[in-house]
């Protein structure tokens, strides 16, 4: 398994739903193609919308195909494939056999379970966290849903005023 | 200049806000590359800041260093460069010396102006206009904001009810 890593490049896999696009995103998958060393190949799985709906309570913004058709067409991602309804990572590793696995920094249970599941099976991939981005605002999708609502309010109050 | 455009490929410039990525974006980003034929090389301007907020009377969401930055990380961008604050597309011009100026499918009165501005100076840059991309919602940064008011709307009126 070690030459193979240094004939191909390594396979990494990252993961999110990457609804309304912001910096931390591409910082997020930079790092994680960067965790895979040279010639590493970035194949993303994008979450379904049903899939987030069931996790956040609210479906995203914008469509799964535009946002796997988004996340494909950044240069550091060699492809971007939708995940499977019930977000079952250990159908898509199985799928995928990747070299390692770089979650977002706020995915710490996942980097547990997922631990867990390679040692037990004692497969030869590493899990890595990546970093935050926090130094540019917004740096979520949810502080640009804030800050769209906040101008709507601002907007709506200034119209009410007399 | 047409020896030129052979063996070095041409130069094709692109301009716009890109708040709030969608797939409308690449579509016009991939048209506008392909209206410079083989090896063409995209330039993007972004729009600054104090210029949305001229032009359109309210801030972008995200702030033009991560607009433009998010650009530039597309496979199909060569370069992304901020635009001068008073948008001057005559500055911009002379600096890149394009071969094509591919424009949004609404930029009609900029279409004239350019092709009234070329025809005067006898420069050989050709004006396209590139077709829009309609069969995928959300498709523009207003509908995306729209989208997340009614969202935040509906929430609301649920949570009022008893």
């Amino acid at each position: 398994m070690e030459g193979r890593g240094k004939k191909r490049g390594k396979i990494v896999l990252a993961e999110g739903t990457f609804d309304l696009l912001h910096y931390g995103h591409i910082h997020y998958l930079t790092n994680a193609k960067r965790a895979g060393g040279k010639n590493a190949k970035l194949i993303v799985i994008v979450a379904r919308d049903k899939t987030v709906e069931r996790l956040k309570g609210r479906k995203p913004v914008l469509p799964e195909d535009q946002r796997r058709a988004i996340v494909e067409s950044l240069k550091v991602v060699d492809e971007a494939i939708l995940g499977y309804e019930d977000m079952d990572m250990y159908k898509v590793i199985e799928k995928i056999k990747p070299d390692v696995i770089a979650l977002g920094y706020d995915k710490i249970n996942l980097e547990k379970e997922l631990k867990r599941y390679v040692k037990e099976r004692g497969l030869n991939i590493e899990i890595v966290r990546v970093s935050k981005f926090d130094s540019i605002e917004p740096n979520s999708s949810s502080s640009i849903r804030k800050k769209i609502i906040e101008a709507y309010q601002s907007q709506m109050s200034r119209d009410k005023a007399p």
